[in-house]
């Protein structure tokens, strides 16, 4: 199991099918759920993928509108009926807190934990740091204020060499200090480097989540060297004429992006229900960038 | 097909679980939809019964705890979109139409038609009459102000009798007066009695929708009759200590109800997450009344 990897909750838009679920994505990082917007079921698809309510502290919405937020009432609630302890944080715009406020005043009065809110701007920011991830925003461009959110790893610690610590036999006391850097100090005053006893730490990764925007090229140079990208297909490119008037991209668009911006590889999704048949938006935006996952419900995605 | 039927949509109680939904039904009656509560999820409910969005016009709120009402702004989303024509009635209490009227203003500031309210109260009263049905609201207790609602058909026309029309030469202009109820005057001024030429009404039915409640025995008085009752099994009888401190009832409880109301069938539903076996409400309710339907999403339960 990765222990960077994203789980794909709903990847439709905002007219619902049967075939897919509006917006939601959870981000699994060392067991801890960060989740991306939140449409209606979201609850529902956190659930058949076995994840853990107790895990998700963290919620991000790129934007106001219905199919990414209307889920989250019900998840607070099941939240709250699941006694889930530690509190939750919902990062939104100032308007977002005040809508969601008045729906949790009035409907989740009896929530026996804190919901917190961390109110951003549409701008490029970092918002939160934990231990071992940053998360930063980038501006998008959607028919309402919009941004996308970047998962980045910082740098972690190096890693032991088992056989040459036993080799020079350091003591158990002096592990952490390896792992820190230092070089290792011996009682007679030898200095072993650092790098004899320690391997390099593992590359940190990084996942960009992109939606809803029309294409921007300039988002290229901002997500340069990202591991995964999420970025929204809505449409093909026969529809590329709706694309932009309504604040979406084509696949083709998306797959320009992931290029330019020299991603690992690019995660479809967004898609408008007037499509039948996925495959074709991985066919389109292969055609521009080789490495492109299909996006589905249910999908977990590992970053490697 | 029935032209007055129920369709289940969901019939799970508040913590969601991977077997059941939350709160919704549709009334179908002559084409026409009226959906009591709106559980999460249950537009997707909808459309997995192909009930279609044009042919609703009346959503009823029994009261206003999330679980039967989080489905609300994603459906209203839903009919803009599809450019539903007619306008939509939402009958709930002063405070629904506060707590939603928000959030449809923030959210659903594009819909195409009316969103119209019809304020009621936690109290018995006709609320709706169309030509062919009237719905009237029964107290319940719960712990928040709640109704049930009962549909009842109107008497409807006479029906023809084609062969005495014909023995007695009745012309085509007078069919709309025997239907009526009037005799048949012939040009020499005999009288045929109207039950001549006719057969009586379709005897009407009705369907009352009794959630969320305590057990109220004299609730049966009020529904005496009903053809078809839904009734909240929320608990088995072994957490029977549980139904009322939580404004519940057992199965047993519901059942002593459609005994009391000699109802014509009780559907059992709003089932606690607790219990991995439906089965065991219609067992219990069973034992008390004979004509249990057990409930489940996707249902058709036609009332005849």
């Amino acid at each position: 199991m990765s222990d960077f990897e994203i789980h794909t909750l709903g990847c439709g838009s905002a007219r619902p099918s049967l075939r897919h679920q509006p917006s939601s994505t959870v981000v699994k990082h060392r067991g801890n759920l960060f989740m991306v917007d939140c449409g209606e079921g979201a609850q529902l698809g956190f659930m058949r993928q076995r994840l853990s309510f107790s895990r998700l502290r963290h919620i991000f919405l790129t934007h106001l509108h219905g199919d990414h937020v209307f889920g989250l009432p019900g998840l607070i609630g099941t939240l709250a009926l699941n006694g889930s302890g530690g509190g939750v944080t919902i990062h939104t715009f100032a308007d977002g807190e005040r809508q969601l406020r008045a729906i949790f005043d009035y409907f989740c009065r009896d929530t026996p934990f804190e919901i917190n809110f961390n109110v951003i701007k549409p701008e490029d920011a970092v918002i939160l740091e934990t231990k071992s991830l940053t998360v930063r925003t980038v501006k998008l461009k959607h028919r309402v204020p919009a941004v996308g959110f970047v998962f980045e790893e910082k740098i972690g610690e190096r890693h032991i060499n088992p056989s040459m610590c036993e080799r020079y036999e350091v003591p158990k006391s002096w592990m952490r200090r390896l792992k820190g850097g230092e070089d290792y100090i011996m009682e007679d005053g030898t200095v072993i480097p650092n790098n004899i006893l320690t391997f390099d730490p593992t590359p940190p990764k990084s996942y960009a989540h992109i939606s809803d925007t029309v294409y921007l090229p300039a988002l290229a140079e901002k997500i340069k060297g990202v591991d995964l990208l999420f970025h929204e297909t809505t449409y093909l490119n026969q529809h590329l004429a709706m694309a932009a008037p309504r604040g979406h991209s084509t696949a083709a668009q998306a797959a320009m992006v992931a290029r330019d911006a020299g991603a690992g590889r690019l995660l479809t999704g967004h898609y408008s229900s007037r499509y039948d048949d996925d495959s074709l938006f991985l066919k389109e935006a292969s055609e521009i960038f080789p490495n492109v996952v299909l996006n589905r419900e249910g999908l977990v995605t590992p970053i490697s």
